[in-house]
């Protein structure tokens, strides 16, 4: 009765960003059937001082990918800020996927006492487990949900399926 | 480099819900201090056929028994969906707190393997781990942070920190 980190932070997070990509596909597909810019998808806030959509996709991104890399001190590329189209965003999702993928479950040995500080917040230090449940888990949902309901709020045909992708 | 499911299914729910809890107090807090009508707040949706704000508190309250209840065969309460204000959802959510906190390490032993089978879909068997991972923990983020962007699409101030709620 339990489940690893990597099934939590690799096959989890890998998960997570392959919704993420059909997600982003059925918002291209709209976009072309609808004559909308997709800037205008990507450019999409739900509040003035909210991230937009391309933001929120970046976010899922990194999280999924600094989850890790702080969980098990491997460095993670970092990807320039600079996606102009869903198709540049698929690009940073699968950048991040094929990097999640180099892990392996020993690789995550050290990482339940493993001191995790955020860059924001520099003299706390969480241990691993606690960031991992309380922090990373919840964040990269955060994010994903919001790209999720960015779409759904400016109309894209999506539903629970969509974001849950294929189960088994 | 494991987590248990109660850590993830007890745990993080009540730690879910919480949080959800928090959400409520800022959004009543924010009706009040606006002279907002609750009821403004409560069916609020981002897009004609999605859920409105209460009905997505209650799935994150029902979400988070009912996994626990297809994890581990005991059956959970049902409640009236009958919530008219914030403070009705608070007990809503206080009631599911309550509920899952008399669970313990010992009731998942069998969840692993056991056949979780989802009432809109009986012909389809998902393993114990299966469910939890890839439908019960997406699910309940994913009504949790679409409750979070309802409010802050209507102006309630609140920033990630409230929706992670205190971390360690």
């Amino acid at each position: 009765m339990t489940v690893t980190y990597y099934q939590l932070a690799i096959l989890g997070n890998v998960r997570a960003l392959e919704n993420l990509a059909h997600l982003l596909d059925k918002g291209a597909e709209y976009a072309r059937a609808n004559k909308i810019e997709e800037s205008a998808l990507l450019e999409a806030r739900l509040f003035p001082d909210m991230f937009n959509f391309a933001r929120q996709v970046r976010m899922v991104c990194d999280m999924s990918r600094l989850a890790v890399s702080w969980l098990t001190g491997k460095e993670t590329p970092k990807f320039a800020d600079d996606e102009k189209s869903f198709a540049d965003l698929k690009t940073r999702i699968a950048n991040s996927i094929a990097w999640l993928k180099t892990f392996g479950e020993a690789d995550f040995k050290d990482s339940p006492t493993r001191e995790v500080r955020l860059p924001w917040a520099p003299d706390k230090a969480y241990r691993g487990e606690v960031f991992l449940l309380q922090h990373a888990i919840p964040n990269i949902y955060f994010h994903l949900t919001t790209a999720y309901d960015l779409l759904r709020h400016n109309g894209v045909p999506i539903g629970k399926a969509d974001y849950l992708g294929q189960i088994g």
